[in-house]
């Protein structure tokens, strides 16, 4: 597979076969990409909680936000929730800032998973408060984003953005979600 | 190459063959990778300026700074300098915020660079003022980062953090650039 195919067979999926399992290697793999990352003078300063437990999958799901712009979905039903989860933290033990590291191994992860058969998501919306409780994290490490991960059972289809310039992901009847992109002209200024 | 690899070769370069050129179509191609990633909320507030030109490479270099750990070194000697760059702006007729987007956005530029047998460098350490005016940008696009970009012509190798857990890069007599990574426990919590 080129670069360029599992740049774009990553995308931000949400409803997976929530039977697949993940095994803990597997997300150690995912992890050992963060590892070769490049880091805000080299401080590294993120760590991981995986979770690949369906009791503890379940309570953490409790505490994300999913799609905004789907107003009428709450987010995937019981047998189509992520498989496992990545909990990227900050550890002020290293440092109180992380400039664009989490972007950076975030994007590792995803498309590692994509080389494996897998997909998964980015979230942000999350009831931090919650989570660090469900979690038991010690008081050095801080929630940042939450990365979904699963067999994707979904079809993604990117689009161009219209001329009305909405950028807002939609589903069609047949459930097939649809990402409008910006055109290569609009995003290179010069 | 596997995506393992791809990361592996992934290296922050800051010493080029700066007579090797990097056309226009190559800058496009690695902008069409950003095309296709992951956005907050989808917005897509990312903007690109490029440049592969000398005289325009010489003015953006003068204002950035290199390897802060590095005290001795100022940065890349003319003919060892980037062939390209591309500064990463925020659009603020589109959002005030980015979230994470210039990490994935950049990374994937980065990883298609090596696929082309590339490499490059994310600077943030940038005088922004200046190169906002060097650059001629509008008022509404906001510099964020700054990838170089060449033909590498430095050797990068990774070591584990050693027990007194200093993270600063080094280089040995010969040149080489040495950079410590965490291991593998030490980034998972649990």
């Amino acid at each position: 597979m080129t670069f360029k195919d599992l740049v774009r067979n990553n995308r931000s999926y949400r409803r997976f076969d929530e039977q697949f399992v993940i095994d803990r290697s597997t997300l150690a793999d995912l992890i050992e990409l963060t590892r070769f990352a490049a880091s805000g003078r080299n401080v590294q300063p993120l760590k991981y909680f995986l979770s690949n437990d369906p009791n503890l999958n379940e309570q953490i799901f409790s505490t994300l936000a999913w799609a905004g712009y789907l107003k009428e979905w709450p987010g995937p039903v019981k047998g189509e929730r992520p498989s496992a989860y990545i909990i990227v933290l900050l550890d002020h033990h290293i440092a109180h800032n992380y400039f664009c590291d989490d972007g950076i191994a975030m994007q590792n992860i995803l498309l590692g998973a994509v080389e494996k058969g897998l997909g998964g998501c980015i979230i942000q919306s999350i009831n931090k408060a919650r989570l660090t409780k469900i979690v038991q994290l010690a008081s050095n490490l801080e929630i940042i984003d939450v990365v979904a991960l699963g067999k994707p059972v979904e079809t993604v289809v990117l689009t161009d953005v219209g001329p009305d310039g909405d950028i807002r992901y939609f589903r069609d009847a047949d459930g097939v979600h649809f990402v409008p992109k910006r055109s290569l002209d609009e995003l290179i200024v010069k």
